[in-house]
């Protein structure tokens, strides 16, 4: 990795960030020490307890930032662009799954690994993941009242309960891909995805 | 905790990987040593050793043995009594979740959360959870083929792709029920559920 020769500190946080992101994604938190971060990020331990002064505080900064924003970016925003949200939701759920790297089928969800691994440990971490999620779906069910408005989506549906089978069953394919290891999963639940929301059209 | 008499290896065996398999799914298996567990169980850390070598054994008898017999028979037998297994996987989902004890809905899955604790670390948990993972599938996937051979599922529905999204739905409504510690979303999750297999039938 390059040196970080920044003077810019919001640069270095975000930079060491990132890298410890991957790291503990890819090693679990509890499979790095702070010293691997460091490295990872190519810092010093002193510049990198400056900008997290202790471990936990790098898990809060993955949920609330890295990962919030990757969950927007990849379910949320992509959304606006269609003139039919179901038909943005399972293009996102294709997108998103055809696409995802071989190498990290077997890691899943990085929400759901950090949330799992710390949650009995730190009530913090669960209730930073809830708000995540919370969100999620809130979101979610934003664009799928503008389909009811629009008259894409059945008058009759529960939006807040579809809102819930829509991130859960996405999350729910993370795990299972993980738990088996093997990427047909995804193309198996994108047909059944498919399948629920096409029950779901006006 | 009755004191432990019994001279009979077996029952001994059972008893404490019973209590294991608890203490386990309540602190998480990093949560809690040998000692706590010998101790739950009331026996000597001898007595334990005796029949579980490692703490591992412990975890791998919990999945082979405790998990596996628990989804199988949550999960599958009840099925064998319903002339349309569609109605009976309807019903086992619904009464799970309904009578799932509160104070465990924080707790979600315990297959999962030992996978997910453990599978970064340990070869053999991965691999024996894909073990229970892909047998549940594929039983389930026996009950779906006799429901499109007596006409009660559609004839053009992939029957292993839809016995993996019942699967993944299952262990998807733990999660998120574990994740927002709310059981109000399996009652969400139960009438999507239903939205899906009414979808199938035939």
């Amino acid at each position: 990795m390059a040196k970080t020769k920044t003077r810019d500190p919001q640069k270095t946080r975000a930079h060491i960030l990132n890298a410890a992101f991957m790291e503990i994604y890819r090693h679990g938190y509890n499979g790095v020490g702070v010293r691997d971060l460091a490295k990872k990020a190519d810092v010093t331990i002193g510049a990198f307890f400056h900008y997290f002064p202790t471990k936990s505080q790098v898990a809060y900064a993955i949920i609330d930032e890295i990962i919030h924003t990757g969950i927007m970016d990849r379910w949320i925003k992509p959304l606006a662009a269609y003139k039919n949200p179901l038909q943005g939701i399972l293009k996102c759920f294709k997108n998103t799954f055809d696409n995802w790297p071989d190498e990290l089928v077997s890691l899943g969800c990085p929400l759901n690994n950090l949330t799992q691994e710390l949650s009995s440990s730190d009530e913090s971490i669960k209730a930073r993941a809830k708000i995540v999620l919370s969100d999620w779906i809130a979101k979610t069910k934003e664009h799928l009242k503008r389909a009811q408005d629009n008259g894409y989506l059945d008058k009759k549906v529960n939006l807040q309960e579809l809102a819930e089978f829509i991130v859960t069953f996405q999350e729910g394919t993370f795990a299972m891909g993980k738990a088996m290891n093997d990427r047909k999963i995804f193309e198996s639940m994108y047909k059944q995805f498919k399948r629920h929301i096409d029950s779901v059209e006006a």
